[in-house]
């Protein structure tokens, strides 16, 4: 069940059995030159609306500019600010409690978009702490998840790629956008094979120290197949990692 | 051709030729009871996308969710502050800016929209103004554009739905998303037949003027058959217009 | 009856029989070699000004610089940024809120402000959204009117100038000062006569395409006794909407 | 000479002589039961366009709503958040950057102002002062006098008025905005006499303390005569103040 | 009793007695050759924390980086922003607020401080008086104090030091911060002995004018032993009128 | 060597052999009933003032306040919004970076401070990303390191206290914190021993889940001996680490 394709009176029956939500976050930024600029919104987003279509969880629409400031060294990349990744997420969810949602999962597609998503928990649950007590409004209760660290997704997809998974373009995330646009795959070979690793600061830093865009990754071997499989197996272990939040 | 399903490879020889983009721009939002909350973005996206397919242009990520206040009384409704949509508005443009793109052609499709675009305009525009002279960037030019106010598109709505195509939740743009999404078609009656017309300031004004959504429409009549005409006819409309602007 | 000319007893005694007011709102922008830079402001102003002496509606303080960024080219022009307009507007609303106004009619004189006009009344109304059911305050009610809009004032415009009255530093709004201030009228001939009309994107842009700052309009045509006639024409229209819109 | 009354071909000349401007900056605000909501304004718009007159010195709009927010206890008093106030003098003050002023002088007439104004030239400065060295702009100057504190002009107050000028809503102040608005003078005996001394904190503070609105004052003994003399000898004590600030 | 080195049963305790704090504010910023970058944070620190200690009044930690864009020419001198001091002060008022504190006493150590001080304090109140009546919070009443103004200080110091004492890098802050850090005495001849006196606008106008740092001040004669006088002084008078805001 | 007790001519001089320098972060947050508020910023402060002292490497003053919003149910927490913070870690970096630093080492005490720090780091990155090519200035680089993940840092704390150290108020850092503080040592007995672990949401939350503070420790373990052992081995590793940083 996707947000954007229901209509009011669907959500309005959807909110007298459960008050949360899953909401895909991901980012526009390079993959190398083998992966797709979207790799860390389709990501999340084809695993989630499988959890939604398989279990009825209503699934948000996908935050899909992200935090990419150290990719914007490659062209195509995207990225806010995050002050201002900070107050999108502000209101997405000040709307959402608006109608009785209080539980939020955002399923993260990006690892830079981590300490920003926490940021901005932290924003929104000041303005109730400042706000004189007893506050009048229940309490919102959010949550973020990185997929590949669900239990049981970051063994498989080493299982899949037992080398060159990597870091940034890795073999996994390739494949699970090669799964979901098939059209998509790029065959071609990549010099080195496996990509560098190292750490940056900024986006002129990045692209020094890493030419293609990949760190630590070889996603040329990634397959449509092995992509499949991991969107199985994150499927699973997000439907149950949400049941817990869910009813915590 | 889409950003989001495109190399960083891929862009960097797409702006060999052109510096011109299209981002659909749309919003989260009730559509009555028949209609979808994603419909504002879902017809631009859509109508985008085929003309990204036929020409080859470059066709953005979906900015989806927009101003949406006066819609927040319906469940599932979710907004930014127009504060926030500024702010994002003008991240998206200096990133692309900043990969050499000086043609950001806004392709909207929720009118409630509009004001809250301009004035992210102007904000990039004045940020620039403010700058010594000579200013040290190129010039970047904006341009925003809803989708029924295309030449020949109303023509061809009004042709299909000589009444109750209405102002919001309108027979048209609920045709196009059965069009997008066939398995979303809603079969449902809907009293008063044409909904009521009339003006709005803030969200509970709205609900207690308007209170199943709809204004002055009949979505019953939509066909999925009235979609792709009007996704065929807003499509070479748009193409040639994006033409216009991007030899500008 | 001015705001600023009142003391707070004054207003205090208004309350108790209207919860509604006028707020002139401009721009300080550059009106072609012959029209003044305070145009936008003066013309608001002194028809509401009428408004406020003939019927005891309150008029506020005029807010005198706008959204003009696509002026700064031409030396005088001032702008705020919109994000800087949005949050000036909403602490007027504010305050106003606070005495007990529930009903605020701004009266607008250049359209470069009517999109961040409508943002700013969204950023309001998305602030009490946001705040948790039942709201603790009775709503705000806010609308804008183009003095041209108005009924039969366009159609006054053009049979006093049905040549030339233009679209920007048009013939109609000069003629407005030239009434308020008759010893700024500027005997200038203009080349050409009726200036060139089009589009534009930022300062830049604008000033490449109308060297002189005017858009479509011949002002050398301006009188003070048709300005008079428009003030005249104007100020009944407005004390019309005006009433409407207080009894709503 | 007023920039709203001037063409940009007027403020273009004024520039090849002279980079330097008069703003006036006051505050809506009660002045008690006498004293007009607009004094803080019209004080120094009065001064600042009698200098502008003699002299031929360019003088802004008027920045007519400022920090007020001690005073919304009383009916009328409008007032900007600090944060708002400095965005707006930061985009009033660029905006004439951009022309080639170099030399604005903010004539203040309101007490509460003094603080945010100085705050917002600092904003403005470290913006500047955070660019890469050698900036690539000219320095801007800026300045704020209140009107009551040039040279000899607190001598003359109280020569005038040598008991009960006060504090707020003095005789001195009151006695400008009658001279100004002759037919705004208001008769009516205030009880006490001369209001109270003290300090205060916020809104509701300052009406606890200062029933009436004044501080320390008996306007009732401002009159149109006293109003003039203080106009001439404050005007006269801009020019030379402002002379030197210029020629700085 | 200093916040940062009580646990939070203690506050807990202390709140059953006393609603209000001390909070020392300073700022980092060049002190002239001999005088250190930390002068105006050390001097309240060290002075509060003398009333703290004798008294059983809670000391809050120091905002220690206040707004010296004007010394910005000078290695090592930090600012924040006015809007950003704004933000952050706010933000301290409101978790003391959260706990039951109704009366802050910002001991404040740098005169570039006093005005965002102000506005801040006018933000924090504005935010309440934007809130429908009845507010739903008591007041928090805030005031500020140069540790240099409090009655018979600034008496002692041209005591101590009849000629050059000055405006900047005065010999009394030097002497209290040797006295704090006696390992710290700069031994070292300035020329001229006495700084020269002057106004300032930005960064560069200040090294321009004034270039070792200093203002009027010849702060080679500042010593331990006066520093120590001084201290003792300033706390008297410290405890004195707190006393009186706490009782208030 | 600390920044705030140097004058401007020792910086100018450090500035000539080295341009790193090291920023102690902190918080002021409840650390159970015998830690001290202050804890998350005296523990980084002693140990970079140890390695400042040995080494002669410049230590910046201490951002004593950070994000605490989950600690604001106890009393005597104070925290920075996110935005807030990201704000002012800009303000302090862009004032440093303006006197030729160029590497900006941020030594943290608070974990619930690593996500805002990171979104202040690509906060500051963009700014410069968004500017035209080629930049006009240096690039900053900046890296946070919290002080208990320093290599061997951990393995120090476990061999002290092998049975709960735990996750908040931890032994170790508290020991920090008494050897800074002898006269701060509070004996006390707490129950249970070893606080319960789990995880939290906002304030509330966080309260009723961990009700007197604790998260998995024991801290009445805590001894000064070991508070002096782990400040040796931190400051080593921390020597070593900025080493390699300002080298890089």
């Amino acid at each position: 069940m996707q947000l954007s394709l229901s209509t009011w009176t669907d959500i309005e029956q959807y909110l007298k059995t459960s008050d949360a939500i899953i909401i895909p976050i991901g980012s526009m930024e390079q993959h190398g030159p083998t992966g797709l600029i979207g790799t860390d919104a389709i990501c999340p987003e084809v695993i989630a609306k499988r959890v939604g279509d398989e279990h009825g969880v209503l699934i948000g629409p996908t935050f899909n500019v992200g935090c990419a400031q150290h990719h914007l060294g490659f062209p195509g990349t995207m990225t806010l600010r995050p002050s201002t990744m900070i107050a999108a997420i502000a209101d997405w969810s000040l709307s959402l409690a608006k109608h009785g949602f209080k539980k939020l999962y955002w399923f993260n597609g990006h690892g830079g978009n981590t300490a920003t998503i926490q940021a901005a928990f932290a924003e929104v649950y000041a303005q109730r702490s400042f706000e004189p007590s007893p506050a009048r409004q229940p309490a919102l209760r959010m949550t973020s998840k990185n997929w590949w660290e669900l239990p049981s997704v970051m063994a498989k997809c080493k299982e899949l790629h037992p080398s060159g998974d990597g870091m940034h373009a890795t073999a996994s995330e390739v494949a699970v956008t090669y799964a979901a646009y098939p059209d998509q795959v790029r065959n071609q070979t990549l010099e080195p094979k496996i990509a560098p690793i190292g750490s940056f600061t900024d986006a002129e830093h990045y692209r020094a120290n890493f030419p293609d865009g990949r760190i630590g990754s070889d996603p040329t071997q990634a397959t449509i197949e092995a992509g499949n499989t991991i969107i199985d197996v994150t499927a699973q272990a997000l439907w149950a990692d949400f049941q817990k939040f869910a009813q915590s």
